[in-house]
C-alpha cells in the first residue's frame, strides 16, 4: 500500500524493482513488469499473436532472451548481459559462434563521446544481432577473435500490453499512455509508467466523473494494436496525455495535441502555469512517442505529452547513464503531483447553467453571502461562475476567463451548488 | 437651455443642483432627481410596486428619510444628517433612543485613513440602522451614552426608474445607462446621470438612424426591473454603454462588454483611439456596474462601460471627498465630447453597396474627381469606401480597416453617394 | 532562346529593346511590344474597340503619336520627343501653332528638385495637351513665344491587350498580370513585363497542375477589360499577383490580397521567408496597381502584389530617371527567381491522403527506410507529411505547419508516393 504522501519515494522505489527487467516491444521482460503493476493496481493484460494485422501493420515474432555474451579467448565474458541487459542490441536473434574481430566490430556499438556509458540500440523490425559496450570495454577488443553469444528467442508468440479502465459517471474518459517497452533505462521510461500506475491506484479509490484509461503497451507497435482494437470506442476519448522521462530535474515540458487546442491542451497548461514549475509548452510535431499515433490523420484524438528532459536532447537518453542516479523521488513526485492535478482539473471539468435568474440571482435574499465569508476573492469568483454558467463554459474555462485558481472556482461553485444556483449539463 | 458650447459647465452646474439631494435604491430622492432631469429632456418615469418579483430578485420596500442625528447629553447635534446626507447609513430602519456608546460604536462607520472622510455605506438588503461619520468625529464621541434618532421609513411603496427613448429610422437601439441611486456623491455618479441626459438633450433634436435609449435606474436592481419588464424587445438592442465616474481627471478606462469585440467595442475603442484623450481598454469582468446585468448568461447584450477613475481604485470612491471640488467642468466636457462623438460614429454607421460597376467605377468620366479637390487623402479614402462596401463592413468598418478618421471616410460616402456610386443596405 | 541560368541578364536585355518604345494605355505602342514579346513566347493578343462599355468604363479613344517638339524662334527644337518620349504628356491631343511663352507654361511640367529628370504625366480621360522637360529646359525657355507641335491621333480604335495561357491538368489557374502601358519607364514596368514574359517561357515548357495566365494589358482600363471580357470563368482562379518595379535594388514588398490569408498569400510569404531577401509584407489597400481591380468588391479575386521599390515612394516613380540605369541584371534575376519558386510551390500545392494505414504506416516492413537514406531531416519530413495528409493540407501547408523547406517535403512525398502511401486528392 503506497502512501500518498511520499508518492515520489513509491515511485522511486518501484522503478528501482523494475529497473532490472530486460523488456522489449513483446516479450516475458513486458509481462513480468505489467505483473508487478497489477500488484499496484489491477491491470487487464492483453496477448496479441504475432502476425496479427493492426492497421498498416504486423504484431512481430515475440523476442525473449536468457543470457549473452562475448568471451576472450581465455572463455572470460569481456561483455556480460548480466551485468547489463543494454549490452545486447533488442531484438537481436540467436547466436553462437567465434567471430573475428572485425566481424564483431560492425555489431558493436558505442559512445565515443562517453567511454563509460552504454547505448541502448534495437532491431526490432529487421533480423540482425549487435552488442552494445561502453567506448573502454571496444577499445580493450584487442584480440583478433572472439566467441559471442546471444542466447535469444525470436518465434511467434505475442505481443503484450496492459490496461487499467476505470469508469467514471460519464463514458467520456481520459487516457494516460506510457510504453513499457524499454529495458534498463529509469527516465524513459520506468518514470513515466509508475507514476501512470500510481495514479491509476490514487484515483481507482476516488469518485470520479470522467472515467478514466491507462494503457501499458510498448512503443508504437503497442498503442497502434490498441487503436486498431479500440476503434469502435474511440468516441469516447475526451483526450489523452503520454508520459515519458518524468523523475530527472529538467523543466517541464508540454508537447501539445495536434489539434493544439484541445480541452487536454488547455488543462495541461493550465496545471502548469498555476503549477510552481519552471515549464514550457511546445506545439505537436510528429515524433517523439505514441502521441504520434493517437492524433494521426484518421484519428486525430488530442492526446499531448508530458515530459522533463526531452527525447534525443539529454546526453543520457537512451544510454546505460539513464538509470537510478539519473531520477529522483522528489522531481518524480513533482511529475505525479502535476498529472494528478491535471485529472482533477479535467475531474471538475463540470459544465454548469446559472439556474437562478436570468441575470444575477439575488444572492442577499438566498442567504448566500454568509457563505462566502466576507472573502472579496470568494465573492469574486461566484460572480464569475454565475456569470460564465450558460451550459457552454467548463469551471477551469471559468477559472481560465477569470484568471482565478480552479480551486477557487470550485469552492464557489460548490457553494453555488448548495443554494440550487448551478444547474450541472 | 443648455448651450452645446459649454456642456462641460452645464453638466457641473446640473450636478450642483442634484448633489444635495439624499438618493437611494428608491424613494423620493430618485424621484426628485427624476423630475429635475424631466426638465432637460422629458423623461419616461417607471413606478414598481414594492414586492415585486424581477427576475430573481424582489423590489424592495421603499426607503425614505426625513432628519437623522446622534445628541449628545447636552443635546447638541454631534452627527446631523442635515449636514450630509451620507452620515445615515442608507437604507437604515427608522430608531429613536438613547444608547451606550458601546453599542452606538457598534453602528458608526469611519476611515481612519482619511480622517475627515465619510464613508458611503448601505443597508439595502437587511434590516439594520447606522451612521457614517468622519473620524475626527468618532474620535470625539467620548460620551457614555448618545440619543440616536434617524426619522426614516421603510414601507411597501414604488422603485423608480426614468428612460428616455428617441425613436430613429430603424429599430435597432443604443442603450446608455446611468446608476442613479446615490446620494451626495459626484463622480459616481452624478456625472454619468447628467451627461446621459444632456446627451439625451443633444440627440433629441438631430436625425436618428438608430434609436437611442438613455436609462436613469437605481444600481443593479433597477437594470434588473428593466430587464425583466423588457425581454421581449432586447433583441433591438446593438449594444450599450454604463456610464460612471465621468467627472475626475484621471484618463478613460473603456470595459469591453462580455462578448468584448461587438460593434460597441469597436466603436468605442476607435473613438478613444481617435481621441486626444489617455485611455485603455480592459476586458470584462463581472462586477463594477450594471453592465453586470446586461451581460450576464440569458442575456449576454453587448454593454460595456465608460468611466474615468475606476471604482474602488481612487481613494475618494464611495467616500464625501467624491464632491464638488472633485469634478471639473473640462473633463465632464471631454467625457461628454468623447460618448457624444461615439454615438455618432454609430449613427453613421452605415453599410453600403458599391452601386456603379463592378471593379472600381470610372470616377472621371463621372466628374467624381473635382469633387475630391485634388485631396490625395479624400481621393484614398473614397477608393477605400468603393472598395469596401460589398454590404457587410459600415463606414465604421471602413474607418478601421483603412485607418483613416471616420469623419474622412464619411465626407468620401457623401460625394460617392451624390454621384450614385453607393447604395445603402 | 533564352537560358535560364542568366535570365536577369536576359530580363536586362529585353528591356533594352523595349525602353525606346513609346507606350500607352492603347496604340501602336502597346502592340509593338506585345509583338517583340511574342518572339519570346506566343501571345493572344486582343483588340476591344474604343466605346466598349466595360463594366463601369468605356473603351478610350486610341492614341499614337509620330513626333512633337517645342521650337524656338530659331527653328531648333529645344524639347523633342524623338530624343525622349516622356516629353509629351501621354494622350495630348494633337497641336501644332505658335503660342507665347505663358500659355506654353501653362501646358509645361517639370521637377524643381530634380533639375535634370523628365516627369510622366498623363491625360487619359480628359482631352488636353502637354509636354514634360526638365527643370534645365524649363528654365531656358526665356523667349516670348514659341512654336509647339503634338503630331498625334486621338481617333476611334482600340485597346490592345495580350496573354499568355498555359492549360495545366487542372483548370484552376493562377494569373500573373503586368502593366503594359507605360512609355521609356523601366522599373515601372518594363521590369514587370519582361519578367513575366520569361516565366511564361520557362513553363511552357514544364509540365504543369495549375494552369498559368500571363496578362500584358494597359493599367486600369486593361484589367478591367480583361474582367469584363473572362467573367464567367473568374472562378477559375486561384489567385493572382501584379508584377512591377522588380528591377532595382530596394528590398521586397509583398502587398497581400483583400482577402489577406488566402493560397497565394500563404504561398508568397513563405516563398519570401524562405528566400535569402530582405522583404515585407504589408496589408491590401485600394490603391497601386490592377491589384485593386482584381480585389474589388463584386470579385475579391485573392490578387497580392510583388515588387521591390513601392510606386510614390522612390525619387526616381514615373521620371525619366527610371532609366536602364535605375536597374540591373542581378536584381532581375532575383524577382524572377523568387516568382519561379512561388509558380513551382504552388504547382506543387498537392493535397494528398495518407492512403496505407490510419496511424503512421509501417516504414520498415515496406522498405521505406533505405530511400530515406538515414537522412532525419528527410524522415522527419516524411513524417510530416504522412500526419499532416488528411486531404485538407497540401504541401505547402504542411512544410508551413512543419517549418521545412517545400522542397524537402516534396522530397519526402515523392518517395511516399513512390510507396504508395499517399493519395492524390
Amino acid at each position: 500500500m503506497i502512501r500518498r504522501d511520499d508518492v515520489g519515494q513509491s515511485a522511486y522505489e518501484l522503478i528501482e524493482e523494475l529497473y532490472p527487467i530486460c523488456r522489449s516491444i513483446t516479450g516475458d521482460g513486458v509481462r513480468q513488469t505489467l505483473d508487478r503493476l497489477c500488484n499496484v493496481v489491477p491491470l487487464q493484460v492483453h496477448e496479441v499473436p504475432s502476425g496479427t494485422r493492426v492497421l498498416d501493420w504486423l504484431v512481430p515474432d515475440e523476442w525473449n532472451i536468457r543470457d549473452a555474451w562475448i568471451k576472450d579467448d581465455q572463455g572470460n565474458r569481456v561483455v556480460d548481459f548480466r551485468s547489463h541487459n543494454l549490452h545486447v542490441v533488442n531484438y537481436s536473434e540467436p547466436i553462437q559462434r567465434v567471430v573475428s574481430r572485425t566481424e564483431l566490430l560492425e555489431h558493436v556499438h558505442s559512445l565515443p563521446d562517453h567511454p563509460d556509458w552504454i547505448p541502448y540500440r534495437t532491431a526490432y523490425y529487421k533480423r540482425d544481432w549487435g552488442f552494445c559496450v561502453s567506448q573502454r570495454q571496444l577499445d580493450s577488443l584487442k584480440q583478433s577473435q572472439y566467441e559471442v553469444c546471444i542466447d535469444s528467442s525470436l518465434e511467434p508468440g505475442h505481443l503484450t500490453y496492459g490496461e487499467v479502465y476505470l469508469p467514471g459517471e460519464s463514458e467520456r474518459e481520459l487516457v494516460i499512455s506510457s510504453h513499457v517497452c524499454h529495458p534498463s533505462l529509469c527516465n524513459d521510461n520506468l518514470s513515466g509508467v509508475c507514476i501512470a500506475i500510481l495514479l491509476a491506484q490514487h484515483w481507482s479509490k476516488l469518485p470520479r466523473r470522467l472515467s478514466l484509461r491507462f494503457l501499458f503497451a510498448p512503443g508504437t507497435i503497442g498503442a497502434i494494436t490498441w487503436l486498431a482494437r479500440n476503434r469502435d470506442q474511440l468516441d469516447r476519448i475526451l483526450g489523452g496525455v503520454t508520459l515519458t522521462c518524468l523523475g530527472d530535474k529538467s523543466p517541464f515540458t508540454y508537447k501539445r495535441s495536434w489539434v493544439g487546442d484541445s480541452t487536454i491542451d488547455r488543462a495541461a497548461e493550465r496545471s502548469l502555469k498555476t503549477s510552481p514549475y519552471e515549464h514550457k509548452c511546445i506545439d505537436f510535431f510528429p515524433y517523439g512517442y505514441d502521441e504520434r499515433q493517437y492524433n494521426s490523420p484518421a484519428f486525430r484524438l488530442p492526446f499531448g505529452s508530458l515530459m522533463r528532459a526531452r527525447h534525443q536532447q539529454f546526453d543520457e537518453y537512451h544510454t546505460s547513464a539513464d538509470d537510478l542516479s539519473f531520477i529522483d523521488p522528489t522531481h518524480l513526485q513533482q511529475s505525479y503531483d502535476l498529472l494528478n492535478q491535471l485529472i482533477q482539473d479535467l475531474q471538475n471539468s463540470h459544465y454548469f447553467r446559472n439556474a437562478a435568474g436570468e441575470a444575477e440571482p439575488q444572492l442577499g435574499r438566498r442567504g448566500v453571502f454568509p457563505s462566502l465569508n466576507g472573502d472579496a476573492d470568494l465573492q469574486m469568483a461566484a460572480l464569475w461562475t454565475l456569470n460564465l454558467s450558460d451550459g457552454n463554459n467548463s469551471l477551469v474555462d471559468v477559472a481560465e476567463r477569470s484568471n482565478m485558481p480552479i480551486s477557487l472556482i470550485e469552492q464557489a461553485a460548490k457553494i453555488l451548488n448548495r443554494f440550487d444556483l448551478l444547474m450541472e449539463v
